[in-house]
């Protein structure tokens, strides 16, 4: 059921460290996720997290994630460091931050080299316990009766399989409402994947907490400029239920809840084919309006 | 209609820090906070966005806080760090540290102080834009029809009104279900200011977003150990929105999405009287079931 990892996939090939040191490592940026300035904001959380993955101190799986874009990545090498600042009996606390040469330095400079992203990560050795959910997955046509997107806008776009189901991107650009019931206004539902395919991991899933274009795009079908700055993950799904999904589709849902002065916020979800919420992940995002 | 902020406020008396250097701050743990173990987590929150707020360095205002519970505060002083790590035209990125010395740790120890606290902090410069909501405040009775919650378990509570609309903790622990529906299992609404009474900021909004009781008790009516691990609150509210609102109540809705492997979430939201979306938050809670 579940294929052996591509080695040479573009989503490995993008989120690869090397070790320097303690707690340091490099890799950088990959032009197969650009974005519109920089990379993929989806693949830098998921290069954040994997400094943690790959750090041998790791104590379990992560739980949360939570990632601050702090500048665009330009395109090239950056440092990435990852510090377990706390260790307690079955969970850890991880401070991470990517950097990159400030513009225009030079290597004789002793300039310090730029934040240009920040990440806190909690992990955790989880336990068989009582669950539930409290959040059914909404009733969706099944992800092979649903077309594929064509908006390939950016080229990160072409690393993913996505089938919307409700709430797509506008496809003219008039201003009109996508809903006069405000809780649909924002409203998307969407099969994602990676392709080509690879087997789901916390990385993967991470970077899939992203894929949703803007909810503002939706709201106002207005070009806005738009950026996010901060992304949080929760972590649900088990090792084993990422191997069950392997390489399946997850429903993605996301709204907004609010939009004022230059931010608004998204909250989204992200089931498993079986229903399993495997996921829960919110962010805050500029816009200029 | 706003009174003057009262200057021997339990809330300011156990937010309070002194400038210490560049970037730190002293403070002490307040026993009129006090939770089961360690204080409060919304007053450790609104702790470490204080060291920003006073920071003379910091530009504009908190756009998001993600707050990491690292360990339990024991009582008694502790250090804070607020770095601003980068600063654009108009956002800065922020990292946040609260620490205490080791247990056991003597004065003559080169033992490095053990993190408590880990936070991110985005504060901006925010421009008046086009706006709006995708979530409407819900249909409750007024604050002053609501009866106080009675609930005084923890010293915390005596800090703060709650009248309990729909969803209050439990009057008996017998595992009965909340609700058979699962969109109403584990959500409270509830009406919420400080008391004595004290006019919104940005740090008494924060410890707001975590008073809400744990999810898991509604949805178990089962005493279960619980602890806030992560929590992160985008503020949506000007500063004149925290003005109008003044001493005024605010309401808080929460509920969870999933219970799994000893983890849950919260998602919620605080309007004021006047309908308008002050505050979104999410947070992460570690359970033993």
């Amino acid at each position: 059921m579940t294929p052996e990892p591509l080695p040479n996939h573009l989503f490995d090939a993008a989120i690869a460290l090397q070790a320097l040191g303690a707690n340091e490592f490099s890799g950088a940026t990959h032009p197969a996720w650009n974005n519109m300035v920089g990379p993929f904001g989806g693949i830098s959380a998921a290069t954040a997290l994997n400094a943690v993955m790959q750090h041998p101190a790791r104590l379990g799986e992560p739980v949360s994630l939570t990632v601050n874009f702090a500048g665009a990545l330009a395109p090239g090498p950056f440092t990435a460091t990852a510090c377990p600042v706390r260790t307690n009996r079955s969970t850890q606390h991880w401070t991470v931050e990517l950097r990159q040469p400030a513009p225009g330095a030079t290597a004789s400079d002793d300039q310090p080299d730029e934040v240009v992203l920040t990440a806190t990560v909690m992990t955790a050795l989880r336990r068989d316990t009582w669950g539930a959910s409290d959040l059914p997955m909404p009733p969706v046509s099944r992800p092979l009766d649903v077309p594929l997107a064509t908006s390939r806008h950016m080229e990160w776009l072409n690393r993913y399989e996505l089938r919307p189901v409700f709430g797509s991107i506008p496809a003219v650009w008039e201003g009109q409402a996508a809903s006069d019931d405000p809780l649909k206004a924002s409203l998307s539902q969407v099969w994602m994947r990676d392709t080509p395919a690879r087997p789901l991991d916390f990385c993967s899933l991470a970077a899939l907490c992203d894929v949703f274009f803007p909810r503002i795009f939706l709201k106002r079908a207005t070009m806005t400029p738009v950026g996010t700055v901060s992304m949080t993950v929760y972590f649900h799904a088990s090792s084993a239920e990422l191997t069950a999904v392997g390489t399946g589709y997850l429903l993605g849902q996301a709204r907004a809840q609010a939009y004022a002065r230059g931010f608004f916020d998204q909250t989204a979800q992200l089931w498993s084919e079986e229903g399993v919420l495997m996921a829960t992940t919110h962010q805050v995002v500029y816009y200029k309006a």
